[in-house]
């Protein structure tokens, strides 16, 4: 008979689970029953998971303790079960898109990144729920279902999206970690309502294989992790070159591990300009100026500086670029008008289908130059420090579906650099605010250094959310 | 007092002419005096060049001279006047795209190619007249004037385009060697027109950095040549990673030179499908399926393929992109009527206008199925030989602008692949036919190869258009 684990455990970083099953003071097999315990209890009203995958995760489980036992490590997430977005491809299994009417869809081939945990020896538990087309910020869907976030058990609040699934499941530990995309903040938002810590890596860090595309020129794949260190962990565990992503293959990896506790001492970080605080909400706005002087005291210089554009210029850029990519992915379900697509993602992905091919060109070629106009202010400092979203989660029923949230994030995507959003605060209602680190292109272990360093600076006032253990 | 070198030296190979300077029978000032006073003497027929750089071309050859006497080597092309097609930009030089409208317009900066034949020592005599934009395979220019086929000089025949000027310039000893850009054919074309060795480079291969785009996704950059050998050491020159177009950086340069001289015995090398023989006029049937023979002879198994899709299929998806991304880069001037453009070119370039983001995106797509697709008939296969052109060089008199006489050569850009030119026998009237290996993706040595085997064993049958000495 094997023992059951105590629920504190499915909320312990994957660093520490992975000390404990090196350990052989838990197994998978039995780390795995807690998570699927967890998600037959909690998923109901969190309503996180699109499909579990019980009898191949308990197999795998058993693998991997048994190669466990034969003295064979298969990796650094050996025996961690994980659960990926609903977008991402997994053979055999169905991949809906978030869209209802792809349901019962099954995967011809397996996504680079899912193949990447696996042979880092983690275990699948299932696929998350996501946006539909992973289009849109607040985490909605019409027809699929909303998942709640985890830090509101009363009021049904905006988990973030689109990878609200995998923000949702992440922190109320239904896995030891998710995987989201991130094509304008869909791995940040969640990572932000849900008060997590989300890295959008550099596009062409991490393959794209196997991930059903919104747009090929923004999309990312990237970790919910419940701390840094789980982050830079997962995140170590999916770069590197891939021949099926052949932009993957310009830079060497770089291991972010052995630089995570440099500290940020003589780091020079950029914060927000004055005109772009007045779009940030109290709470945020205090939680943000808050990190900026923990991170002064922790020897990083701030400098308030001026950016070529306002984050509003970005936006649009993106949405341009997103749309006319999104509706070439989509069309054959956008165009008809019978199927039973989530009304706002279409409205949303409908202008796409006006896009020229000269404006859409005209705009990547926008961007080309804007990336080497931000390079250029941005060259001699470390990071852009912003907040990841302008509130806290807000209550579902309140959602302005004609409104992104996505206003700090889109930025990222479209000037090619990477970012990681973490926990750095709460309103007065006890909901997480979230930073935004910005990083140069492939800077990720920088980031994730930042991150880290604050993480560990504020770790006392940290909180896990209430009732969901 | 600078001894004048023979008129037959302007037509002596380019690794004959280092060999030359190397041993000190020649010297760079000669040289490139020698074309120069050819280009002031037959260029008034002949119209290959734009613009000459008398005075920056001697200065540069007396200090190669100065170089060479003090014992140094500026690289394989030391000493070798080049002439460049007239969209390669050349720091403080004019660069018109063959576009009236653009007359005076100043580069702002310089190629990597011609930065990299500079490096290599070369002497860069002047710009070669092009098709407006790119954009036309005959080689003819309304309003800039199309240059003269060197093989009749009665009659005024096609160059073949769109690097016109430099086919004419090549096969007329007015540079050693020139260089080309190649979207569907036009290094090719007037290779095939003019009877000279072009190779068409795999994209990724060769920077296009600083060439003006015509497509991003098919624009390619290459020499023309008066034999294989010579393609090769200029390409050898031309080739690898460029961080200013970093697909050039997904594949390390492999060195033609130490191959070229391998012969073709064991290789299979695939032949024109039944159903595509009856485009080809007679004469050019006839040469090519005498080298198929040679090629056999020589040891070459030949196998006649059937292949996916037919080559106006490709050609089409190619016209697609071509427009698409064309007028993107070309609206501003394309767009207003009162500017004196080609009226040929401007019909070409104007259905890209109309062309949805969505279709050229779905173009991108189905081009990297088809390449896919077409991999997998090649596979097992060294090449595949087609006709370069249909026909040989017609009189510019009976051009029809509504054909595209790139039937064999869009697809290479099509499929991603590269390929090389070169002359293959006469019509009745004595103007060259053409033969068009193409190759796998980067595999341009193996290209090389197979044409340098070719024009060794027909080389006793190759000659010269007369009376342009």
């Amino acid at each position: 008979m094997i023992e059951r684990l105590p629920q504190e455990t499915a909320l312990q970083p994957v660093h520490q689970l992975c000390r404990e099953l090196r350990a052989g003071n838990i197994t998978a097999l039995q780390l795995t029953e807690l998570y699927l315990e967890r998600i037959a209890r909690l998923d109901g009203k969190l309503h996180a998971f699109v499909t579990v995958f019980t009898d191949a995760a308990l197999a795998a489980a058993a693998h991997a303790d048994k190669r466990r036992q034969a003295g064979d490590s298969l990796g650094p997430l050996h025996g961690i079960p994980v659960a990926c977005k609903d977008i991402i491809e997994y053979q055999d299994r169905q991949t809906t898109w978030g869209c209802k009417a792809l349901e019962g869809r099954i995967s011809e081939e397996t996504a680079t990144v899912i193949a990447r945990l696996e042979s880092a020896g983690a275990i699948v538990l299932g696929k998350t729920h996501t946006v539909e087309f992973a289009l849109g910020g607040w985490g909605t869907n019409e027809h699929c279902g909303t998942p709640w976030n985890p830090w509101d058990l009363l009021v049904h609040r905006t988990p973030g999206g689109s990878s609200s699934g995998s923000g949702v499941a992440s922190t109320a530990g239904l896995a030891a970690v998710t995987l989201g995309t991130d094509t304008g903040g869909s791995v940040r938002l969640p990572a932000s309502f849900c008060g997590l810590a989300g890295l959008k890596p550099t596009f062409g860090r991490v393959s794209n294989a196997g991930v059903m595309p919104l747009s090929t020129t923004l999309d990312t794949v990237g970790p919910l992790a419940r701390c840094i260190e789980d982050a830079a962990l997962v995140y170590n565990c999916l770069q590197g070159p891939d021949p099926l992503h052949p932009q993957t293959q310009l830079q060497p990896p770089e291991d972010p591990l052995p630089t995570l506790r440099d500290g940020v001492a003589g780091l020079r970080l950029a914060a927000l300009p004055a005109s772009e605080r007045e779009t940030v909400s109290a709470p945020v706005l205090a939680a943000y100026d808050e990190s900026l002087q923990v991170l002064q005291s922790l020897g990083a210089e701030i400098v308030q500086l001026d950016l070529p554009r306002s984050f509003a210029e970005y936006r649009e850029a993106s949405g341009t670029i997103i749309s006319a990519e999104g509706y070439s992915n989509t069309w054959e379900l956008i165009d008809r008008e019978e199927l039973p697509l989530d009304r706002h993602v279409r409205e949303r992905m409908l202008p796409g289908k006006a896009i020229s091919a000269k404006d859409y060109l005209l705009a990547l070629r926008t961007l080309g130059q804007w990336r080497a106009e931000f390079e250029m202010t941005l060259r001699g400092y470390d990071a852009l420090l912003t907040p990841t979203s302008t509130t806290t989660a807000i209550p579902v029923a309140e959602v302005d579906e004609t409104v992104v949230p996505a206003y700090f994030t889109r930025a990222t995507n479209v000037l090619g650099w990477c970012a990681l959003a973490l926990p750095n605060g709460y309103d007065d209602a006890g909901l997480p605010t979230s930073l935004c680190i910005q990083g140069h292109p492939f800077d990720e272990a920088r980031v994730l250094r930042i991150g880290w360093a604050l993480e560990q600076a504020t770790a006392g006032e940290r909180r896990a959310p209430e009732g969901i253990i």
